[in-house]
């Protein structure tokens, strides 16, 4: 192992195997563990853990970042390591287990995490497993490709098991920005002033005497898979630059644009790629998860800087640009996800917000983590941390699902994340709706029509005036908010019969 | 009228009736007005102008800070002057014409307005009218009972109508502290930090041109209406001061707690007055209304400092605290409501948020605008603001309302306004649930023991052990989630048959 990946020398006598890591963490722990959307998450100790509890069952508190590689939720899962687990997921498997009820899932916003920590609300931690770059001589850890909660986690735990991981390049030393807000009440404010400010330390400082262990691991992060931007995704990407084009003809933005955050996906991925051709320069990112699309916009020069949680790419992007990350490291910055998704830094800097519905209601109310309202599909993310705090909040979806089955827009969403009060703009592959100060009952007439699929659309109106017959600030026919949902569970398809004879 | 009341003696000039001032007012204008919570509104010209409105018809869009005194927006809406309604209001015939959909009501965390009338998204303004207790030598208009929007409405409005109230007391000035966050997205830090932080000016400075009449008035606010604390709000005040006691007695609170809010209402006062009888001291208040209840605590020296955007006092109250504010003003100040309920400021200081619901369901969701999904009652106010940035976000209300007709924790609620992953604490008069770091189930359970009336929790606990069967992260029987409250509209009660025999 090159010398330069444990500057501190005492700590090369805590190398260890993974397995004897993972014998450290016993039955009942609380566990923090680096990982953010498949970056930097730790990867030979939590399969190590998940290989003993075959032998030695035991259950933990499992608190990440956010996702992990495709994985390690999984093989946890599978076993039965997990008793809880924070703040959010993206694994089917783990899914399923949750939705049955097996593994008790808080699904919190990820820059409350640490808050919750450091109050004694959540924890006391006893692990965090941690994935680094490298260790400094001063004991400085170095994150790898995500910061997540690391930094915090590490400080906070009583002890820590390092991931030296040497498939990750040396070189990613310098770009984390490591700043950690004082204790409250006596908080300072952030200085976080602009996209590319550095207010921290490249490094997690902690006490080598908490290293309980060291894991030498060469793995790289699962690459992230997007689907190829389709008819959908595109005719988003075109409403919403159109929509970027009018603002600024109203001299509401100039062509930089505020700076923007994107959440993961396709869709987003379309949108920042439909950035590339419009008249827009000068753009700066404020995000979460910086994708392909944000180094395409580098590589363009239309994007001057973009700072994030995390670098979650493709495999081919992946090679490319962790190849040369030196060629990028002067317009990147990852922080901690509580400064990344920090809603002084949000509502500060006038973050123009772009994140994805499941579902949304005629009123403009965004479901985004539920179906039917009842089964968890990944969690609430980041996208309530920048939703309420947005200058724009957008919210995106396909206007259909499962072929056609599913309307993306309802009467009332079966589960709400996103209340009417923290959305400004809802966009599908239809067209896009803009609520700024609209009252409910023109905000419905709005995203009618402009938003819903032409095959519900009348039968979306139809439930409309027959809300309003009845009358209310936000009419509705209480008795038939959610028969769209009930329908689908039944007959397989949210249309009704009326409608079915139509299409 | 006192030489000190308007310092700027060419304004003398200016000096109109206030018929003279409602004549300036256009068919289709935006109107800024002082008020927040009856405290400091305009009351000479707003009802000037629905004296004209009945010869003169015509229409406004009304932006306010919060709630006007009790006779404003009824006349207003009698005169049909109201075309469109932000962010807030309270009253039975304005709220009457909002349900009617004939007042377009725009519901927004009281914190935002000015934002969006800063970068273009609302506006422009053509008036704002503005209750002031004085002007100064450099045209600083210096406000009442209350800032709540005026600063920034007097700064970007076209025009001023400004309402000298000599019925308030002169000693109103240097209560307040006037200061405006910069321009996005190049914004500085609110500099806020601590309750007792003063970081601006003592009045609003305007260009004096932009003044167009300046009208004299002697009226009081219109005092607050409390009910006497009853068996249900005592319960609850001593449900939250002993839960504040355990959370000194894990270490978490020390005995001044941390800043408080509370919202408006008979149950926050109720919770206020129970802490001057506990063991906490040293306490400070970083909220927006301040009600008769702080006083009483400033009296006792239980707290320290109070920081608000408005004092709304009870008749008997108002005489006595207004009649000696100087005895007051070195332990209180009153800010623009965006300051007041900014989150950045929110979160740093740590606050304990507690506001009222109308109802809650067995996940924590909270509902504290519209009964039935439709019929709006105030808006969502301030609690937006709080809830979500809250170190504690506590929500209260009572386990039934309409004399048992209807219990405040049903399935699922009507109307979402604060979502399971802003609400950390939930109390009736039955008890306290608290529900973090908790999964839904295991809320469900936390809420059905102790917040539900035991009239309903039986039928309750059916609801979500049917629930259970069908499963998922969040389990619903969807065809029945909102059955509760469509059997109160046929029925006239939320109780089912069966509960009904029993009770
Ligand atoms: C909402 C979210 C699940 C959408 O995911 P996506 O991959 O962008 O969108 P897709 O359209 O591909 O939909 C994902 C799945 O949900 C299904 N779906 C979409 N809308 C649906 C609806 N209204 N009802 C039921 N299922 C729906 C799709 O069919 C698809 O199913 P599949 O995986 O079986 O093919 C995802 O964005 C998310 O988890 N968001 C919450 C977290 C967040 O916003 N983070 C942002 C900061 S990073
Ligand atoms: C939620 C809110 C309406 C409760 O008001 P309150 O006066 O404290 O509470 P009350 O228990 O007296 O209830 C008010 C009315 O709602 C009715 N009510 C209460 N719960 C109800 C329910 N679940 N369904 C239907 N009606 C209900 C009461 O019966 C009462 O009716 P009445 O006026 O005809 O007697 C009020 O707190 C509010 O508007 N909150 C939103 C704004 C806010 O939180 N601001 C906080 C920052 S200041």
């Amino acid at each position: 192992m090159p010398a330069s990946r444990i500057r501190l020398f005492p700590l090369l006598d805590r190398i260890v195997s993974a397995d004897q890591a993972a014998s450290l963490v016993e039955d009942g722990m609380v566990v923090g563990m680096s990982g953010f959307t498949r970056a930097g998450d730790a990867k030979a100790v939590p399969l190590a853990m998940a290989r003993r509890a075959q032998l030695d069952p035991f259950k933990i508190t499992l608190v990440t970042g956010a996702s992990l590689g495709k994985d390690v939720d999984r093989v946890l899962t599978e076993a039965h390591v997990l008793a809880r687990r924070m703040p959010f997921q993206s694994d089917p498997t783990l899914r399923a287990a949750i939705n049955r009820g097996e593994v008790m899932f808080i699904d919190q916003h990820l820059s409350e995490t640490v808050e919750h920590l450091r109050s004694g609300q959540l924890g006391p931690m006893d692990y965090a497993i941690i994935e680094a770059a490298a260790i400094t001589e001063d004991c400085g850890i170095v994150p790898t490709t995500s910061v997540g909660n690391s930094a915090s986690f590490a400080i906070l735990a009583k002890k820590l098991i390092i991931e030296i991981n040497l498939g990750q390049p040396a070189e990613l030393e310098g770009l984390h920005d490591i700043y950690i807000p004082t204790k409250r009440p006596t908080r300072e404010p952030i200085p976080v002033v602009s996209c590319d400010s550095r207010i921290g330390l490249s490094s997690v400082q902690v006490d080598p005497a908490k290293i309980a262990a060291i894991v030498v691991t060469r793995q790289s992060d699962s690459p992230a898979v997007l689907d190829a931007p389709d008819a959908e995704t595109n005719a988003i990407a075109s409403h919403l630059i159109r929509f970027f084009g009018r603002e600024v003809a109203e001299g509401r933005l100039d062509l930089s644009l505020n700076p923007l955050q994107a959440g993961i996906g396709n869709i987003a991925n379309a949108v920042l790629a439909g950035l590339a051709d419009g008249p827009f320069h000068s753009l700066r990112m404020y995000s979460e998860v910086l994708q392909d699309s944000t180094f395409d916009l580098l590589d363009t020069g239309k994007l001057l800087f973009a700072s994030g949680s995390s670098i979650t790419l493709s495999a081919a992007y992946a090679e490319r640009i962790f190849g040369d990350i030196n060629r990028y490291k002067d317009r990147l910055v990852l922080r901690p996800q509580e400064i990344s998704n920090h809603p002084e830094v949000i509502r500060r800097l006038g973050i123009i917000a772009i994140n994805t519905a499941l579902e949304f209601d005629i009123y403009g109310n965004v479901n985004s983590t539920h179906v039917n309202g009842t089964q968890m599909v990944n969690g609430i993310g980041g996208s309530g941390d920048f939703a309420r705090n947005a200058y724009l909040s957008i919210f995106v979806t396909k206007s259909l699902a499962k072929g056609g089955a599913i309307s993306s827009v309802v009467p009332m969403v079966s589960h709400v994340d996103h209340t009417e009060h923290d959305v400004d703009i809802l966009v599908t592959d239809v067209g896009l709706a803009d609520l700024r100060e609209l009252a409910p009952r023109e905000r419905a007439r709005a995203i009618i029509a402009n938003c819903v699929h032409r095959s519900y659309r009348a039968q979306l109106n139809n439930y409309f005036e027959r809300a309003l017959v009845l009358g209310g600030h936000t009419p509705h026919v209480l008795g038939e908010a959610l028969s769209w949902h009930l329908r689908r569970q039944t007959t397989g398809t949210m249309m009704d019969s009326a409608n079915l004879e139509e299409n």
